[in-house]
């Protein structure tokens, strides 16, 4: 202790802990202050209103799961990159030594918790741990942040939200076209107008890695071309061959990469390239069927994937490994950002704990993507942030009393109200409104008091008017 | 390590991870199912309305803080309760050598965020941070989880979630009369009628420590004195003198344990109890300045403190050290239960933040404990469960064809609707309605198809009616 103690650099801490400690956020952290708190809730409203209306019920898990359950979901990259979480308290029940000694695998016993990466892991632990009491198909819907510790850049956070929507236990292809139904609805009715839903089916890609003769080589196939956007056709080759691929499986690929056209074409293109390919056939075979679901629901469309904004892209792949089936990938058009919304269809992610064979679909909107996207876009509207109605002025403490009833009075009658809480100058109380936008103020002076005529400022327009409080009360029955 | 593969306790778990995980819960956490956060939304919801009608704004802040932001806010016990954050990823920048060596050193350094422990501290972060953007009086509410490492027992959970309503930035007591107000008016809302709203203040008790001749020892008076209710008088007298109290303090303290009496005869009491103790009598005046705020609010109200179910308690100290004026504490009569709602005022709490003078004032309401009392008490209306209002059965593929226009229909007219997606028996699928909660089936025949006249099924009743969809459409409409 004492050799410690004689360091300098232990005597930096103490003076520092002297001072008030200057209060920041954790790296890649935020708070949402009330004016995005307005923003992003109608995001979030719009997206459950929609998840309700395609009867999806409402899940919440903890935020930390045992570190056991999350780990080997996400690949090698997403274990690091899990917050542990411990109990200092718990350290308590070794001694130094011991923590000398065997301080690795104290740490690893101690921190057996992580917290949630994603909501698909915490929803198959739930539906496993529940699988007597649902009744399935299983449709849910969760809304909660998740964090990961990457390192924070413009638009990538370590804590954000993510709302998903899954149904379990059942293979239909109806669900796989209300996924791009609600993808389609909600980014219409949020004002995002320009975007893409594209689609793949991991069976395709199965069927493209046997016509490779490179099955099993699936994931490193999809690795390498889910980047033919960003980085084009011969660095995906050269990528291919790093990965152990042969000269000739590229030449049997090339033509695929290459190919151009419509989703009819491009369906075309495929049931010839994958003839041979019973895995690659099923695929396309559920393109197709999920195509005829959408068409049935909107019988007058001739056709259904473009009238829903969706394009097949053979080279989509989605790195999360569970996905079996369809995958779905959204981008905002106008604005250089990376996809807003995502899922596909998963037939064993309830297999690692110990229930296999049940086939699940689901996708998650990124809100912090999409409040980006609407805000770069300017489509928010103007009147997001719930705030007080009317605020009364509070000059002295004979109109404070005044006020007190009124105000007691517009709360019972549901009209947001509040009355400033100290008496101050005309000035200081008109600023509080503005900050809060609050869009009318009941000045109290005397004159008001004697004649039982208040005066109301339309904090919009700056207009005043004087008004008996039945008045003024009427009024906001109206507006409201 | 041949060593300690031989031991047999070492093979258990090697064979364990060879199947699949089993997956659990981490100790004092949970999972809510739809029914429990339809419940919970009501609550929340509630909360959220009243907070609103009250002026204030939403506010959330991220789930680790830096370690040093909530260290010592707490007392020791709270700090042994944070959970530590740290990033596995991290570890990697250092050698197994250095880790063996400087474990501990490492642990503190990686692990230097932690879980928020309340929201208040949060917020007086969030508040020193922004202080030169936000208008003051600052009101904010915020509905979020916090987490503690206690030892998990009934109606106590390592994460949970509290709404806190705080004021910062003035001194007003019209801030305490509406904290009553809220309270009041949520709880009635709720149908919890019968409650108590106990309030004291610190200043009160700064009086009597001084009265006491023991000023300085107010927190070992309070942590006493706050059991009577509990332990009773003589063993709150024996911890005194444990705590290092003289005789003589605790026979001027007793007749105060002792007093009974109204809100009225409480006050005159202590009137008399504190009168040559200026802190103390300046608790008395704020506690009459209070009373005096209600009464204008209601002004046909004789007995304002009565009148809100609320009870001036000489002995209410709750345990938070950062609290300074006005001091609150809500219990449910019926239910044998902790506090369901707390809160008070601090004058300090940002100045650890390098902010000082800042006076606020706010409460909290306890989720888990509200929704064990309405649990209890059986308060939850029967509806609270937003599902879907009408299923298509899904017979076969011709069936599914007719159904989904209808169904498009619907959600374009805003009716919650589903069809089941798989095409199965009928009992298989009115299982499904009936776990669900969904009031209303269509079913959908040959006979339907060819005479487009559907069968309704109401799922109360049983009742089954021949309508056309133009019929069920506005069946739904006059609904809701």
């Amino acid at each position: 202790m004492k050799k410690i103690l004689s360091l300098p650099s232990q005597k930096l801490p103490k003076i520092y802990t002297m001072q008030a400690t200057k209060p920041s956020l954790p790296k890649g952290t935020r708070d949402f202050a009330p004016e995005t708190m307005a923003k992003r809730n109608f995001i979030l409203n719009t997206i459950r209103e929609i998840f309700q209306q395609f009867g999806f019920l409402p899940l919440e898990t903890p935020a930390m799961e045992k570190f056991d359950v999350l780990t080997g979901k996400y690949g090698e990259e997403g274990d690091k990159l899990l917050f542990r979480i411990f109990n200092a308290g718990e350290l308590r029940n070794y001694q130094p030594e011991d923590y000398k000694e065997k301080g690795d695998a104290i740490v690893k016993k101690i921190a057996d918790r992580a917290l949630r990466y994603d909501l698909t892991v915490p929803f198959a632990r739930f539906v496993v741990m529940n699988r007597n009491e649902l009744t399935f198909p299983f449709k849910r819907y969760q809304i909660q942040p998740v964090w990961r510790g990457d390192s924070p850049q413009k638009g990538r956070y370590r804590e954000f939200y993510q709302c998903d929507a899954d149904v379990v236990g059942t293979e239909s292809l109806i669900c796989e076209a209300e996924i791009i139904l609600m993808i389609h609805q909600t980014l219409h009715r949020l004002g995002i107008k320009d975007f893409t839903i594209k689609i793949n089916n991991r069976k395709i890609l199965a069927g493209i890695a046997e016509m490779m003769q490179a099955t099993g080589k699936e994931t490193d196939l999809c690795v390498a071309i889910d980047k033919l956007d960003k980085i084009g056709q011969e660095k995906v080759e050269n990528e291919l061959i790093e990965r152990g691929f042969q000269q000739n499986a590229i030449e049997t690929l090339r033509p695929l990469l290459q190919f151009q056209g419509s989703n009819t074409d491009k369906i075309t293109f495929l049931e010839q390239f994958l003839q041979t390919s019973e895995v690659g056939k099923k695929g396309i075979a559920e393109i197709k069927e999920m195509t005829t679901i959408l068409q049935h629901f909107s019988p007058k469309t001739n056709q259904p994937l473009e009238a829903y904004q969706t394009e097949l892209d053979i080279t989509l792949a989605r790195g999360l490994s569970y996905y079996t089936g369809a995958i779905f990938e959204v981008k905002a058009n106008q604005v250089a950002m990376g996809s807003i919304s995502g899922g596909g269809r998963y037939d064993n992610l309830t297999g690692t704990f110990g229930m296999p064979n049940v086939s699940g679909v689901g996708f998650s909107f990124g809100v912090d993507r999409l409040y980006d996207v609407m805000e770069e876009l300017q489509l928010f509207p103007k009147d997001t942030l719930t705030s007080t109605q009317l605020l009364f002025t509070n000059f002295d403490a004979t109109a404070q009393q005044y006020a007190l009833p009124l105000l007691y009075d517009c709360r019972q009658k549901g009209i947001k109200a509040e009355i400033f809480p100290e008496h101050s100058k005309l000035a200081k109380q008109m600023k509080y409104a503005d900050a809060k936008k609050i869009p009318f103020v009941v000045l109290i002076g005397s004159d008001e008091m004697t004649s039982n005529l208040l005066t109301l400022k339309d904090m919009n327009t700056g207009e005043q008017s004087k008004k008996t409080w039945q008045e003024i009360v009427q009024l906001f029955s109206t507006l409201s």
